[in-house]
């Protein structure tokens, strides 16, 4: 079982033991139909069941209503960040971007495949170790205005977003239902499924249904938010197996509460910043406070001895994930709403032994 | 197990008994990793071992060799039938299509979108019913020729196509790996997984290299053969799982052998063939012996009541998915790889007791 290792992971991330559990179980046989869920049909009454109860349990988690769908795609957050321009904007076009990180970045870059980009705030100057200023007008003209509420690679989040005049489109891949937030706030909602919603291979995207109004007709029905929404998902063959861990991992934070997940979520990063802040081995990546992500905790050490120190000794006591980004270095611990908030006191204890030891 | 019900669903398909074990242990823990498949790195060894492991069994068990790429994708056929255009057309270019069933013409319908269309052969007006004459001559000017080589809701099938003058891009979603076959005639070869290899998420792409040489440069990372080449099919997260249950597919493919599936496959076929033409109540939709296929077997009863009862018998029988397609009635029996042959054995048996019976 996954409980041998304690996983730090960024994404493809930790899944709760029980959901690993029934994932499994599925595998074997689902449910009493005699197949796996491997080999259930997409178009038979099993699947429209789990497509219809995730449905709602998103809605539910979210707080929202029949204004908006809920789309289960393929093709993670990067498939989005094409569809995205391709379904909102023309070559006359212009759309905002806040370039708050890597991903945010990237976003951008294939949104100026489709149209014009203005750049509406970017930290990339000092390596996005803040988030950018939330731009103080927005021009009407923009399509869209598109962010990422958190930001994996640095360890920044936007706790708190404004209702803004043009419609809002967030990648919340890396922070999805981790924490209370008006959803409502936001015109499109897209998270790749396999940091807080299950695997890798399944997309969710939350939109408003006035926003599909406004989709071009050049774009063919697998990539179209319209086309998709009409055919419940179900335009084509769904990844069934992974829509089904998306719906197990929903049920598990439904009966954990968000309230309740983002009470253990904040546990978790105080304990962890704090043991930081408190080191003289470790510094924090991101000095504000105001901007330090809940999920993903991002620091450096003295010297490069003193890190490949703590990543053996970590790697000795079964604790794996927490090496940084390839292009930050340093160390990302990621804790995300399956990460035990046990799993973050063993680290900060070994943390600190780490310290009185060196 | 999944041995409780005799699956001839047309995909997602009946996986071997083997193959679902072994995945459903990868869900528990996939090797001695200490985490579940589910939550695999994919930029860790261990699944570059499965990237370079699949791609090694699909070039051996198809004969290519190094001037073939072979791609992990998501998005299933329908995401190909955009890509292909995407990437090979430009609105002043054509290609051609030949027009072998229902798939066959959605992909058309999508390489619309974004260049010109010739029909280089239709079966359409006798609703699909044998396969469109192979064309006498190809422009020179086509940037690609495109085929189905297995048409799942008719039942139709090339057995041979020739090498032609233009690209040759051939969706084998429903037949790759069923026979022998000369691999290196296709420019382009593409398959959902969830007929023979494996399950739904996962899409296989064998494409010539010096056919990414002519990939236009407005085509975004994501979407763009060249760029997923590149990253060796890592561009973005990868359905990690779901390309190990393909991994699963071509070891369980290897060790039987083409030559002997195929030899079964025949055997399946002609059971049920010669069943379905020596019966009196039911008729082959196809009536050409060379066009049949061997995957799918679509056939008629006299009347609806026929219809119903065989159905109905068939599913006290534990046989499930063998209505046809929405589109045609009748039935549709797809025997893929991994339809044992006792199984048609026991549909042939009850369709001759339920004829006696009758």
């Amino acid at each position: 079982m996954n409980q041998e290792k304690i996983n730090f992971n960024a994404g493809p991330a930790a899944l709760p033991a029980i959901v690993i559990k029934q994932a499994a179980d599925a595998v074997l046989q689902y449910k009493n139909t005699g197949i796996s869920i491997l080999e259930l049909p997409h178009r038979g009454p099993e699947f429209l069941a789990i497509i219809e109860e995730s449905k709602a349990l998103v809605k539910e988690l979210c707080n929202l209503g029949n204004d908006h769908e809920v789309l289960w795609l393929q093709g993670g957050g990067r498939l989005q960040f094409s569809m995205i321009p391709m379904n909102f904007l023309t070559p006359q076009d212009t759309a905002g971007y806040i370039d708050s990180g890597h991903w945010a970045a990237e976003a951008m870059e294939y949104g100026a495949y489709y149209g014009h980009i203005q750049v509406m705030g970017s930290s990339r100057a000092t390596h996005y170790d803040h988030l950018p200023e939330w731009p103080q007008e927005i021009p009407n003209h923009l399509k869209y205005l598109h962010i990422t509420t958190n930001n994996t690679i640095y360890g920044t989040q936007y706790a708190h977003v404004p209702k803004i005049n043009v419609p809002l489109i967030a990648d919340m891949s890396s922070d999805i239902f981790s924490c209370t937030r008006d959803y409502s706030n936001y015109d499109l909602i897209y998270a790749a499924a396999q940091k807080n919603l299950g695997t890798p291979g399944v997309a969710l995207v939350i939109v408003k249904k006035e926003l599909l109004s406004r989709i071009a007709n050049h774009v063919p029905p697998m990539l179209n938010y319209k086309a998709q929404a009409h055919e419940n998902s179900i335009l084509n063959t769904a990844n069934v197996s992974g829509v089904y861990t998306s719906l197990l991992m929903l049920r598990w934070i439904k009966e954990k509460g968000i309230a309740n997940i983002e009470a253990e979520n904040n546990r978790k990063a105080e304990l962890l910043y704090n043991a930081i802040d408190n080191s003289s081995l470790f510094t924090g990546y991101v000095k504000n406070p105001a901007h330090r992500s809940k999920m993903n905790v991002c620091f450096t050490a003295v010297n490069k001895e003193i890190e490949q120190a703590f990543l053996k000794l970590c790697a000795e006591n079964n604790i794996i994930g927490i090496q940084g980004h390839r292009s930050t270095g340093g160390f990302r611990v990621s804790i995300y709403n399956a990460v035990e908030e046990a799993s973050v006191i063993t680290l900060v204890e070994l943390m600190k032994k780490f310290e009185t030891n060196s």
